[in-house]
């Protein structure tokens, strides 16, 4: 064994939502199906949807049904993204186990995204743990490793600004390569700045991604966000592409002797379906090398 | 800076030749325009053609033609790749610096391949080098990384090869992971066991590349063959994707403060173009972004 590396790894599967986001709404019953069927292949953290403007979002309509849905099962904490207060209460109304809630690093992005500056996200963000009770909060901090804007992000200003989060009363921490800009490099500054003890979501716009979750291993981070098939993109940002595949990542760790928890056969299976979902194959080369 | 890396690697450029090959015949003028292109945006090493029959591979046919219109060029070592003695008497007569001879780690592959065991190949390597006079010879070792017929092929197994083609007088050895079933894991118990200085030729079949490419600088390998859009794939191996990409591989060493010697922004206008001569957009995510 040449790599000092995790022996386990906790990945949260946000295709149903950072996935579907962007795409033709599909109905709540297929993101029921594909919830459950992510959970069967050992997925133990799911994020199933999100509470926010069914008129912004279209595809994330039906928030509360999807949890409706899911009421009876267990197995899987199931996370919901919410924006602000009135969708934590919606979220935790409707079975929620855990929410996400997002502050960019950049002043630009979030201004775009969420009209409001990085500095009422943050405050934002104490709103919600008051409201979510005793949820817990994972706070999903975008463009970690650079804006797209030509703003500069330093890695302490990453730090600052996680610091201020968890002073506000979030449980954890996500540093999102919103728009895949991340390079080994990069992820190994914001990762000595911030401390391994955080989540990664990283996108795949430049092929970049998964080389970046191998750099995060090899830093000691051990806890990743995925997507089956590589689904996703943010609908807000030009050229933001798929998640990180899961299926790539499990593949990777299995390789490494790094646990999961998740069985790759049935996780390219479900790729292969949520294909048919969306209406093209999915963008995973090993999802369609393996499923072939 | 985290990570103990390289200053500098050596890209070959094998586009023309790998990453062609599968491909319907293109002009042996866009051949030779492409050569020049790379060695315009920095390529020093460019493996241009190989002298193999026309009728197996229609793509390669007119080998001699793209070296005689390469004859009053320079700044790059051109490199054939010959299957045979009289491949590499014909790589000589045409202009050829440098070659590059194949043997396969793996037995079924190899009777696949070049109808002919891997003892064979390793004697034929013998003969090439006579043969090739002044000529450098580079030893492909394909299947280097895990065979895909289901074969236990050892990295010491491997390491026996490399020693074998040195003492046949092989002056450089490359390691092909000709089906793109490598990781991380299985590229550091090879390099282990051979040593770091040898080349890599990576597949991205399973959009593994780039990683397996980050593990080997970590590992020391300074010298990566790479085809422009990540062109390529073997006409003779069933899932066989294409190339690590050029493109992504600059890409990777410019975050990493790595010199390649090559221009990003020339090389990614390059995979837009060959997109054009294979009539379809390339696979590179990042040539694509960045060409958009």
């Amino acid at each position: 064994m040449s790599w000092d590396l995790p022996d386990s790894i906790s990945i949260r599967e946000v295709g149903p939502r950072d996935g579907l986001q962007p795409e033709a709404p599909v109905s709540v019953g297929a993101r029921v199906r594909l919830v459950r069927s992510l959970v069967a292949a050992g997925v133990v953290d799911v994020e199933a949807a999100a509470f926010v403007s069914p008129k912004a979002v279209p595809a994330m309509a039906g928030a509360d049904e999807v949890f409706a849905g899911l009421a009876g099962d267990s197995g899987a904490r199931r996370w919901a993204l919410v924006p602000n207060v009135k969708g934590a209460e919606l979220a935790r109304a409707a079975g929620a186990d855990a929410l996400t809630v997002t502050v960019s690093a950049s002043e630009t992005y979030s201004q775009a995204n969420v009209n409001q500056s990085t500095d009422e996200s943050v405050e934002a963000v104490g709103a919600i743990v008051e409201a979510a009770g005793d949820l817990e909060i994972d706070t999903v901090i975008s463009c970690a490793f650079g804006s797209p804007y030509d703003e500069a992000i330093g890695p302490f200003d990453v730090a600052h600004i996680v610091e201020r989060v968890q002073e506000a009363g979030s449980t954890h921490i996500t540093l999102a390569d919103t728009t895949g800009i991340a390079t080994p490099e990069r992820v190994a500054d914001v990762i000595t700045a911030v401390g391994p003890r955080v989540r990664l979501h990283l996108h795949d716009t430049r092929g970049t991604a998964l080389t970046n979750a191998f750099a995060a291993l090899l830093l000691g981070v051990a806890a990743f966000d995925t997507a089956v098939g590589g689904l996703g993109g943010s609908p807000f940002a030009a050229g933001a592409g798929g998640n990180l595949a899961t299926e790539d990542l499990v593949h990777l760790c299995d390789g490494l002797g790094i646990d999961t928890g998740i069985d790759l056969e049935a996780m390219v299976a479900i790729a292969q379906d949520v294909g048919g979902l969306v209406g093209r194959p999915v963008s995973s080369r090993l999802a369609n090398v393996l499923g072939s």
